[in-house]
């Protein structure tokens, strides 16, 4: 399973023949989605907070603590998820969704060989950071632009506004440069966006796609049904049929959508009248 | 200069020893500057589509455009900052500013060597990651939190909202967080973020910190004022020295803040009554 990219990462990874543990927020899928659909894809062991029962809240709390000034090797983290990885000496703690994939992608098998297309892993990263700015963090602006440690309901009317935006510009654009993507030589066959085969990137769209259809369902049924991202709804549906991802979701560990990035609020639900 | 990672590396940057192509917006410093940062620190030979007179705007317009499919190996770039390096058929086009500098850090010998800490790249992207999340992006949103494609004018009370929440929370917060890092064992000896050497994640929170300067004057200098964040002011005074950086601050390479990320609004620039 571990298909580092190079003999030293091998060799670190020989010492670190153990569960990846994923250190984030029970309650919402989130950010910390990402990195459990690319282990699940992998059929890799790890640990999860949000499912340690009641402990979770307290094992993200104690890693971003003002108290937390990290280890001898392991700078202190900022927010989940994050990554934990190895035992003792060795262990790598590590945070940022894309850098976290970043680091999963050749251990799992979801970049490209490096022998074969050592550039690769960076086209890939490209791709996934694209779809989490724009599909991922601007859609949590949506609900809150002006201040994250504010209630939605204390900026619902510059939620509507961004919303609006969102919905009328940012949505349409992301979604026409994916399908550009897929239409592109470098996706090679199949319904993937990079190199013919499946990757993290293709994972991180497809949570994409399905929060936002979580989120925003006038805009996204009006988005699949006008035919002009067949290729992007494709992708979704190809992610959703991988045999361990299908098993995955219909499992209990798949959280359902409520407080988090993607959030349905009737009222953000734009799409009738545009 | 290209301390690559590994030998597939090192086998793939023998065809790309030519010099990087910079392809980002002339007229603002933006986030093409951290690439410049490193780029300049590491003495290396680039070109700039900034620098190369009228002409950077279409070079831009044309990687972004909508009839751009990219080619037989490289996906259409979604925005610059877009870094291509390489000819022919073993060029590499990528973009997102935290992917090129990962593609740049071990080629720069901008991050630890991998034989020493293999994972130490991992490390710096999460540092770098944090201060372009929170010191540019969120920066970017305080005269932008509606949407950025409107006018500033068009969202002046949102903005007002926003920056006061960022002065008063949000900056205190991730300047913190950088004082915690550089109070942890993990950033080792001298002012530099991780490992006790300079990488590129000190050159990015330079350039936030510089840019922050410039748009929330009064909240910085209290901030300097303050006495709470004496290792990261003492981390930007640092890396202003470094012979190559000082060099290229002094030098026309260098462009003025104007209408970019860090943008100078009186009416933004809190403090005072704070």
């Amino acid at each position: 399973m571990a298909a580092s990219p190079d003999a030293k990462r091998q060799k670190s990874s020989q010492g670190k023949d153990v569960p990846y543990q994923l250190i984030y927020w029970p309650g919402i899928p989130g950010r910390g989605e990402h990195v459990r659909l690319a282990l699940e894809e992998a059929g890799a062991a790890y640990t999860d907070t949000a499912q340690d029962g009641s402990g979770g809240m307290e094992a993200v709390t104690a890693q971003i603590s003002d108290s937390n000034l990290g280890d001898d090797r392991n700078p202190p983290p900022f927010a989940p998820p994050i990554l934990r990885h190895g035992e003792g000496e060795d262990a790598l703690v590590v945070w940022q969704t894309a850098n976290i994939l970043a680091y999963l992608g050749p251990r799992l098998g979801l970049v490209p060989d490096a022998l074969e297309d050592p550039d690769g892993a960076y086209r890939v990263a490209a791709l996934a950071m694209t779809a989490l700015d724009g599909l991922s963090d601007e859609v949590h602006d949506c609900h809150h632009p002006v201040a994250s440690g504010l209630y939605y309901e204390d900026q619902k009317e510059e939620s509507l506004r961004r919303s609006k935006d969102f919905v009328q510009n940012r949505l349409p654009k992301f979604l026409a440069y994916f399908e550009r993507v897929l239409a592109g030589k470098a996706s090679g066959d199949g319904p993937w966006l990079y190199g013919g085969r499946l990757t993290y990137a293709d994972l991180v769209l497809f949570q994409c796609l399905d929060g936002l259809r979580f989120m925003f369902r006038k805009a996204m049924r009006w988005a699949e049904h006008s035919g002009k991202y067949t290729h992007v709804f494709d992708l979704h549906d190809a992610v959703k049929m991988r045999p361990r991802i299908k098993a995955y979701l219909d499992s209990k560990r798949r959280q359902e959508y409520s407080m988090g990035i993607y959030r349905y609020y009737p009222e953000l639900d734009l799409g009738d009248e545009m």
